[in-house]
């Protein structure tokens, strides 16, 4: 924490600034400048609430230096966390790029499946599809619950693809926890602590999307509450925030994924299908998405996008699906990245320890 | 909704539109115009999937028309939604405004209590205080929990003052529920759609911020969100919403006041605490909250604010919330409102019925 | 400046970057912390760049302290600045509000006159009237130009009401400095530095509205491009900023007006017609602006506004007009300040001296 | 523009807003919905002011149809507009992509050359350098003026580099139009409307800037602001945008990209370098502003970054360059574009014609 006085504050005003810091036990560093003084403080574990110091007399401004954030940092781990899919080639966050895609919701058998062979013929390892679905309108379709969880159990057990969903209160996370590969928390819940927590008790991998307002440090406090619990396998998701701007549905921020890799060591992939809610932007952003550096891409995929039960307007077709998988792959080859074709199943996991 | 044409499209594009609006089963009316055609839809419930539309040959822009809410709405219900407190002259809602005072946190009973009997004595007739705290940090002090349940309780007792708390999660709601008189929703759990529907089965009020990013539109789906389930009795707050903005800690959008009030028949609050995190932005804002015709202010306030565990910069003192009570007094008489000075308790409610 | 080292960085990286700021000149105050180390800079005037800093090895974060900004500070001149009007009893920024209201653009003699004589009749010292419109369409109504001022000159004459007017360019200003009494600056123009310094050449008050996404700090530096030519008559006018909320035109920031006070001596007005865009909405933020502390209004106003060429639907009626006036007087009175009612003009001002 | 009815408007309140259209001169056409009704209105040639509408009796809402832009529109120029630049093979708009890179500010004529033979040695064909810069404070770096629009006029002659430099005022306007090959309008100046018309009259292309809060409306209102005068070689540049966002300097919106290439032939650009504020996510953003199709890249190179007067922090070394260069050309390749590497003169322009 860094305490500045104002241009006229006297020796005894900064005086009285550091008495108050080291009542609070901690110790003061004044600074004294051309114009104004500025006084540190060192000692304190995490954040001092900076309420009174700032309404002392003398001083303009109290700036907070530390950043509280410990377990997702590159200070406490240095290397990149890859997270792996035992018994398969399947990985997230590291040379690979991790392709995971799918419907918006589990509408039906069929299109579960419809979808699934598609995105497993142009190479996804992941399947990703709506169980729970958090919608605006408590009118709108809600997810077919746990028999959607089935039918992408079923969707693994058929294609190998691993399985990604979403899990939107504790009850949804025991279900998503039994059935899926990685849990997914939705922008929504970013700050759903409790949520946060019970996810952090389970050992599946959590793949963390950023809220729609949530600053690059917020992001990753959200993450450590995962981490804090012992579950240090978090997968972090760009998916657009919410600015002034009109021509798409969120604006995606891609700038955060360089920025997430030189702070942290976890894992930062792109959802290009939220970040526009536009069919015609899904894909020059996903190849933007692979061109910045992002360790994989999250994308809605529907065989029949006009029939729908949500998010229509955002999924691409398969065929679309395919060219990305191709643009991708070329541009990450730039990257001296790869974009696996196809999951490899080491061992044939039975009914059993797939749901675990 | 309402489809906008291209200006070069074809009469045999607006004919397809005008078909595949027919074969989802609602009506087309198309409008020629002196530039380009629009085509109006009706016949729909709620929002048609625009999707589909959008990439029809020919179509420019696709834009929804009617509103998804229904019961927040003064279309189902002109008059205006006024809480009452059984057993006291409280409401929310009503000509009378509602002014909220307490701790960020209750950090002890020593420390509540002092700050209730401020309030009191000042003419407080609610009592806010944290017994569950979403912190951004999870290393940061997460509330007392039931403990501090039990203290408000015992405040309810001994100065008759009607308790406002959060609850984060469907467990802590359980007990909110039985231990307090009004449920809040936090600004970060908006969305958190599976505890609106459990606060909506709850037959307390329900006091739900507004995100920090929401619409006007999505805060109100919210209130829906509890409405849907049977409770009718949602107070609004507006609490700042993130923006550019770095002066202040979040932008207080007092603008939302009236337009709420336009459009819905709810009660709708203003906490100018979180709308600035400033104390000595506070006053300013609270007077400017009652001036813009809002139904009541919900502020921070603690006797201690340099010892406070959270929040401290964003507390105002005892004396500060005094002086606010008189001039909230006197900004609500030019609007012909009125600021009751304590609470008046009709009947003793027993420690039973305190805990229904 | 602050520079923020990593955990891990080294004794010799933490003295490379001492020894690099002393290479710049300054001085650097290391401060070894629990965690990490951080190292002031002093010595510097205004901001060093940053950007090596940030470079060097083992830094973490540069952060800025000192604030760029000289006549604009409280640190520079405590007491507030108040700007007279000669020959009147108008004053802005002291404890008298400034009540500024009148059409968004000068149409016509007749309409001009109308507004002028019941917003005068009303108790307004001040009319406003726009001559050069900045359109977003390059094809709407423009304004009047010089034609527009000299009706306002007229206006002058006949009510005695002081006369504000936008300035587009440094053709307009001439124009404006020569007819007007008050030169503004709009929004748009808040960073056109070329037409701040030709508008602090001349000494006439220059009213600047803050930028569509300006921070406090660069809403100041406007200000202070205008000082730093001699023109110290500054008077900064919040009129909304850009937010994703959609249901006004912009989101109005009171919470800029107490926080202008704090840093700075300069007055601070409230545009509640173009914060909302709305005509229900200007009245009650009109009162809450005032309850704020704010130093007054600007206010469209309109006779007939569904004929205005310009932003008719945000411009109140006069009867709405007087009725803000009565609010506004009473509100001010509970925070001990005053609305005067009618210019008092102390000597005549020959048509001569009005146009100088 | 369509007027939307609440639920309970009666006929008569329908049928008094059908009138009043009428009587604007416009044609009223009701659709009756299933819960309200909703009027279109045609005839009217660009916006209808929607104030009186949104205050009649029985009115919920008037929403906007048309876009009051038209020649930037492809309604009404369906072929992507290709600047040429006469003698010369560099164009900007087409297949080829244009890299423009240099140092932010000219300092000197050695500083100056130094970058300019560096970029073109990596193959850049276009060299900018500011010669007048906006700078948020009076006290900073103006830049040299006309000094380094001499400077970059010899680059231009010796290493045949075609020149972008930012005009800040009419006056400014008129040197940069006779030293530079582009003229272009900063982002703080896209809604100065004075200058965007007095570029209009000029025959050089035009590089505008998209303002820091500007809509994709907005933007393009902007360049029709230039092409209303006759000056049709507009270039838009995406620069980033402010949000909420703290870990980059602006939020680059790369979906801008394809949403302008959709509605407008003009040709789009991207600014990596104020679009992060950061040096190390430069490259990683112009990778992604290459892959999402832009048609180009404008980017700041300076060979000292430490030693720059301006936006060094932002500055990329001459070999991060040369490496960008790379990079772009292999993922335009992907995209069926082409990087050139060097500029070709057809023709040696002679002293006389290079400033015409």
């Amino acid at each position: 924490m860094l305490v500045v006085m104002k241009a006229q504050a006297t020796q005894e005003e900064i005086q009285k600034v550091c008495e108050h810091i080291e009542q609070l036990g901690f110790r003061a560093h004044p600074m004294p400048g051309a114009t104004r003084t500025a006084i540190g403080i060192t000692g304190n574990q995490g954040m001092v609430e900076s309420g009174t110091l700032e309404e002392l007399s003398g001083v303009a401004e109290v700036i907070a230096v530390s950043k509280p954030y410990k377990l997702v940092s590159r200070d406490v781990k240095e290397d990149d966390t890859v997270i792996g899919f035992p018994g398969t080639n399947a990985t997230i966050g590291g040379r690979d790029l991790a392709m995971i895609a799918g419907p918006c919701s589990i509408e039906s058998r069929e299109q579960a499946f419809a979808v699934a062979e598609q995105v497993a013929a142009a190479g996804a390892q992941f399947f990703r599809g709506g169980a729970y679905k958090p919608r605006t309108s408590p009118y709108a379709f809600q997810g077919l619950g746990e028999q959607a969880l089935k039918i992408m159990a079923e969707i693994r057990e058929r294609f190998g693809l691993r399985i990604v969903t979403e899990a939107i209160d504790n009850e949804a996370l025991e279900l998503v926890d039994r059935y899926a590969d990685v849990i997914q928390i939705g922008a929504r819940n970013m700050q759903n602590y409790s949520l946060l927590r019970a996810a952090g008790k389970k050992r599946k991998p959590v793949l963390l999307k950023r809220g729609m307002s949530a600053t690059l440090e917020e992001f990753l406090m959200a993450a450590e509450y995962v981490m804090s619990e012992g579950n240090y396998q978090v997968i972090l998701c760009e998916r657009g925030v919410r600015t002034f701007a009109d021509h798409t549905r969120n604006t995606l921020d891609l700038s955060i994924v360089p920025a997430v890799q030189r702070l942290s060591h976890l894992p930062i992939l792109v959802d290009p299908s939220h970040g526009t809610g536009k069919r015609n932007k899904v894909l020059p952003l996903a190849r933007a998405a692979v061109a910045v550096g992002a360790d994989g891409i999250l994308v809605e995929v529907h065989h029949q996008p006009d029939k729908a039960l949500s998010d229509g307007a955002q999924s691409i077709y398969p065929e679309q699906f395919a060219q990305l998988m191709d643009e991708a792959s070329q541009i990450a080859a730039i990257l001296r990245r790869n974009v696996p074709r196809g999951i490899e199943i080491k061992e044939k996991a039975g009914a059993i320890s797939a749901v675990r």
